[in-house]
């Protein structure tokens, strides 16, 4: 079997097994290339949203809205029966992301250009 | 304005730009909502994983597929222009919820069912 998703060992397993295994981890390498290409979509708004305010001297951080969203995503997560604490931990890791790109925006370490692809 | 998504000191700021933040505002909460459902999917296939591997005694964790993993989402990140490193972090964050899931279920505590919140 040539299947690069098959696991390691497969002469140990049952074939069916072994393709199951490749099904559902080929499902899994789609999903992550989606969700890779939605977030570089969100950092392009974010990007725009740091130079926003950096040129309007609005503060990087805003806990009102990011108060909103995580209790939106905690309902949105719940509604497709994925765990809302993991919703809330997962989007806290890309504000927090987001919000040091948005501190080096506004320290003036600008725009980091679309070509770099440290530039999210 | 009643535009939720807009700042929350808008007298202070040119109303254009405070449209045009609400704006950008609203395409992250779509890119969040998009968000949520890929992973609750992808959730679904990891679910499938780990049952597949504690009923065939298969480890929870496998290193070799996470570096082929990491190595495809590194590529297709930077192909995005978002940065690889946090592609690559963003993954690890996933993989280490997926195999603490894992762990559950070949130990016994097994198949959070799909109407539990925690079932992820």
């Amino acid at each position: 079997m040539t299947n690069s998703n098959a696991p390691d060992a497969p002469d140990a397993v049952d074939p069916a097994v072994v393709a199951e295994l490749g099904r559902l981890r080929d499902s899994i390498d789609n999903i992550d290339a989606a969700v890779v290409h939605m977030l570089a979509e969100r950092f392009k708004c974010t990007q725009q949203v740091g130079h926003l305010k950096a040129e309007h001297a609005l503060p990087p951080a805003d806990p009102a809205r990011e108060a909103r969203q995580i209790s939106r995503l905690r309902e949105l997560a719940e509604n497709a029966k994925l765990d809302p604490a993991f919703a809330e931990k997962l989007l806290n890791f890309i504000i927090s992301e987001v919000i040091r790109h948005h501190e080096q925006i506004a320290a003036g370490n600008s725009s980091p250009s679309s070509s770099s692809p440290s530039g999210v």
